[in-house]
């Protein structure tokens, strides 16, 4: 069977996370498609100095991009350089190549990306992009594919990481503005121009992007009111928090009669909204469809890896597209094939547990189920009590640290039996979740 | 350029939730594919007493679904009956018939997808089942394809709206489950026969698909140990507040060295996970992958609409299979063209709003401002003010009803100007969110 040809144009973080996905997830990834990616060109200016992941061994590796879209050995092109210059030359020759393109490049694409499309088109070849806005949330695929059917009437989102963070950090800690940037840009997680983060810039292209997959409209992201984050206050959080809210920079876009309002910017949110809790440098898109109703995507926004899942996920896409089988041929359980199996005895995992007891009030009780726990090797987390009257049916709470599950059980049926139990204990796994 | 034509079999909830997406969202459907989804026939055991909806005008109605799965009008199939009886039938004829089929039967797709996968296969067309697990999350499209590039790690779920609906009544009303249980019977929300719900039953067979999905492992839905929420009470809920916790009903698949574990059952789940504020009957997805990391995806678990948007999208992901263009066309816009276009005035936008003022404390500042508010129509929800000290840089915050956006700039501009303002007031909309 042959399998699909890939040339990787640029090593930076994202071409290196990409990289990286390709040589240790290839595997998973050839059982997912039925046949494999290969990496068979790189180019990076500085390619002499880069270190390959283990396994790949491409036939071409050079500092000269023409070489790895000319080479009949490369099927696919992925352009991961960025910016609006040399990326844009990738990209153009790809398609004039007849070879499809993935590409990560946001400002590109909000540039030129109607354009490149129909030059794709004409070439009878794909461009995609799905690496372009919120990179580690699919949300190309999803309004494009996964809620196609929908008609959405509200999108909101919070695209640009940096922004969120600096916002949760002065929520959080009470700090200014200016003292969280200055140190955000220490920790290397601002830029030192950031102008594009945290005046809005970045979130508004990657708005204008956005509403033209949900409303099928083309925008010109300077005709999108924008406003940054700068004038927000430890003071504002405060008083936010007292109607109930917190404030995120929200971009939004709202159809109605007549057009769609769009604005990025500062604004207060229902603390009770599932999009306050999006906390730190991550990214999250919120829909509001006439049929679907409410819809909510979450992830990181950035970062090598996570932006390389959504780059490799087109380049599968894109490599199906090559094929001779046809396209429905996306298997409908994701794997070209199920391996039968057996969950593995749930006995041997191990989680924090919580104890949750109902018994008649005497002494002796925490001696008692504390040595049952000894006895299996369980240790105690902490013992928490609430104030309670009945001292016929008091409920009280142990918890326990990390233990295998088999143990908890048999301590539990164990403690089931004491006298001063009123029904057997209650045992629930504690999760700390995202 | 041929339309696809579509059979419907079957018309309780889901089936007329696809008929009104198919009839009011045509239009939109047809800008996204570049041809129309036709429905050409329409099955129901009690045809005559359906009203379809205005504009749908099928050839063929009948009771007779071997007439729809039979006429050569007909591409698609969708089987929306429901259960593993008829609804067998009618899958395996319009696979043997060589029509690919859209199914939201997740009772028969834990049972039989794998046969029916590898009949659709034998026959070269396509079984599509995204409405068959969280009515209205992607989460079948998300895992097979948006972020296919991933390697998931751990996948949580909250994939029984009733139950998930239940232990949020108990926890905000602290209500015993058995009153819950009751009021949400008289409701609608639960069945006469909660087994199947609280029991996490269904919850099961949901997450046996999705460890399909997104471990390529077919595991049969009674392995899988399960727990439901009978024993969960208002005490249960007041220790884990006090462990800074929730309680949900929580699927969990977890890869280790040498398999998966796998359970359904009541876990604590820490309340600063993203996962603990999915309230009510909404169904939601975490994944861990070990390259993109966190993922999270939250909607509607069931309804007629949301789980239709799920039925049309497969229809339309289907459709496109069928026709000649190659299945790279799916743009990568979503849309076959964008229309070019200008966002509305946001001035004309009406929202609430958050206005904070920093100002030199002196008599009649609310009588100045509430004056420009007056003379612009708009009017004064509240005022807050928090103790502060700093007489000469006093914050305090009027917040305003629904008010349009220009009006309320040319007050703070007006306001701005007030000889007491120490920096222009600042102005943010007020979202409620989902």
């Amino acid at each position: 069977m042959k399998d699909v040809n890939l040339g990787i144009v640029g090593l930076g973080n994202v071409g290196s996370g990409t990289l990286t996905i390709l040589a240790e997830n290839g595997d998973e990834i050839a059982r997912k498609l039925g046949f494999r990616l290969n990496v068979t060109a790189v180019c990076s200016r500085s390619v002499k100095t880069k270190t390959l992941p283990a396994g790949l061994k491409p036939r071409l590796v050079t500092p000269d991009w023409r070489e790895v879209v000319a080479s009949p050995d490369v099927d696919v092109v992925a352009e991961l350089i960025g910016g609006t210059g040399t990326a844009r030359e990738v990209v153009e020759a790809a398609l004039a190549a007849g070879k499809s393109v993935v590409t990560a490049n946001k400002e590109l694409v909000a540039l030129e990306g109607v354009a490149l499309w129909r030059q794709a088109e004409a070439n009878g070849v794909t461009l995609a992009m799905e690496a372009s806005v919120c990179g580690g949330i699919p949300i190309h695929s999803v309004l494009r594919e996964g809620i196609a059917g929908d008609r959405i009437e509200t999108l909101f989102g919070i695209l640009n990481g940096t922004s969120n963070y600096i916002l949760t950090e002065i929520e959080d800690h009470g700090s200014d503005f200016n003292a969280v940037l200055a140190e955000a840009q220490k920790l290397g997680y601002a830029e030192a121009d950031p102008t594009a983060d945290v005046d809005g810039f970045d979130a508004r292209s990657k708005l204008a992007l956005l509403t033209s997959l949900a409303f099928g409209v083309q925008l010109a992201p300077a005709d999108i009111p924008t406003e940054g984050i700068r004038r927000i206050s430890p003071t504002d959080f405060q008083y936010a928090s007292q109607l109930d809210c917190t404030i995120k920079l929200l971009c939004s876009a709202r159809r109605v009669d007549g057009g769609l309002f769009v604005s990025v910017r500062p604004a207060l949110l229902s603390k009770r909204a599932i999009m306050a809790g999006v906390k730190g440098a991550y990214n999250a898109v919120w829909s509001r469809g006439t049929f679907g109703a409410d819809t909510f995507y979450y992830g990181r926004g950035a970062g090598p890896n996570p932006t390389g899942v959504a780059v490799v996920s087109d380049l599968m896409r894109v490599a199906r597209s090559l094929r001779p089988e046809p396209a429905h041929r996306v298997p409908p359980f994701a794997f070209t094939s199920l391996t039968e199996s057996k969950p593995l005895e749930i006995g041997l995992q191990k989680r924090p547990w919580y104890l949750r007891f109902r018994i008649t009030d005497q002494p002796g009780i925490i001696r008692d189920l504390s040595s049952i726990l000894a006895e299996h090797s369980i240790s105690i987390d902490a013992v928490l009590q609430l104030p309670d009257l009945d001292k016929h049916n008091l409920p009280f709470v142990i918890t326990l640290e990390n233990s295998p599950e088999s143990a908890v059980r048999l301590a539990v049926e164990k403690m089931g039996r004491l006298p001063f139990m009123v029904e057997p204990p209650l045992a629930l796994p504690m999760e700390k979740g995202v």
